[in-house]
């Protein structure tokens, strides 16, 4: 069994539910992969908890999951602390192979990160935000384990970074584009409706339904940004082109 | 600079297209993956033609094409020569890592894919034939390297055959449901116009065309299989199915 682990950035809706699969398909990732996943931290805005050496048990991350629901602060939590530093957490937890996961909705992580790169981690972003601060920390995030140099991999290797879960609710779009273009085809054009929550906006607006309630109605389902200021301003759209 | 070793079965529309895909793409395949694509030997019904040491070059693959395109065969073609078993010239021009591309649109092809296999080569089916055979033959060509035995590998392996284009006009249907399923989603309906033949036939009936008139212009075009029979009796939808 190769184990592979896992620190995560960000507990709030996308984290638990992250959470939540992983420990719902233990099964599968053992009989399929022969992997199982180590939660070695959960991080959020100033708290954390760690289990650095065994990675935290399922129960702990079912407790968390509720906890957090909850509205509770891994700061406050029995098992948790405060942390002011997630680039600190992630010197703590993390070891070889590990995959740091970030799950909020802040420009925050980017130092963290980066750090994580550095020690040569993997990075997986469900979140948009580095990869839209600037020109600088979008190529160094991205080009990990892809370009030559001192971190110099295999050409044909795709790098350490992912961030599939940005566009597209959550499809493989990303993963399919890179593979129509590996093969030798030339983007032409992409068109699309990149705000799907904008599209859900949009169709209530047309039944009749008032501005208020269906951004609440949004909002309540999950479908906006934790901040809809961010769908509502085109930011968030923006970020995706 | 990594060699990848291809051995093709098939120069007719599909095989000559991806013939001519490699050599149009060998910048990319080099600068991108540190790849050299070497066509050890390309076949067509009874004929073929071999470099096994240094792989057939740009030149003379390109005469291939055109050759074949006018509808000559390789067992007459200067370079090629007669051959009665596609087994053996896998036998003869395979090595280590090679790769078995099948472009054509029979079954005939089935006891060299297997052969390939036994080998520990890796197979790639345009063909959706030998696939459709029977299910003992389905289970051999596309478990390999995936199951335990004497063939075992990492379970995670997605094993050595791949049958991308065998529906979805080529694009990456599924990859795409590979990598669904993979994350622990579950396959609740597949619903979809499984040939592209059919549609486009009954686009041209319902704008008047004679159907005489509009199946010869789709097999002109390409669209229909070798035999369009086989698309218009829905045996080669089924073999979607």
């Amino acid at each position: 069994m190769h184990e592979l682990p896992v620190i995560l950035f960000g507990v709030g809706g996308v984290g638990r539910s992250l959470l939540q699969q992983i420990v719902a398909h233990r099964s599968l990732h053992a009989l399929r992969y022969g992997l199982t996943l180590q939660i070695l931290a959960v991080c959020d805005r100033d708290g954390a908890a760690l289990d650095p050496s065994h990675g935290l048990d399922d129960e702990t991350l079912c407790q968390i999951i509720a906890y957090k629901s909850g509205g509770g602060r891994l700061s406050s939590h029995p098992l948790g602390g405060a942390q002011g530093d997630l680039a600190g957490i992630v010197d703590i937890a993390g070891r070889a192979g590990a995959v740091v996961v970030d799950c909020t909705a802040t420009s925050a992580t980017i130092p963290a990160l980066l750090f994580a790169l550095e020690r040569r981690y993997k990075i997986v972003m469900a979140n948009k935000k580095p990869l839209t601060s600037d020109q600088e920390v979008y190529d160094r995030l991205t080009a990990a384990g892809v370009t030559g140099g001192d971190d110099a991999a295999p050409m044909r290797h795709l790098g350490r970074s992912r961030w599939e879960t940005t566009v597209g609710a959550g499809l493989p779009v990303i993963a399919t584009l890179n593979r129509l273009v590996s093969s030798g085809d030339e983007v032409q054009r992409i068109a699309g409706a990149f705000s799907g929550t904008l599209g859900y906006l949009m169709t209530g607006l047309q039944a009749g339904q008032p501005f208020s309630a269906v951004v609440r109605e949004a909002h309540r389902l999950g479908y906006t940004e934790p901040d809809p200021r961010d769908d509502l301003g085109g930011v968030d759209v923006a970020r995706k082109a």
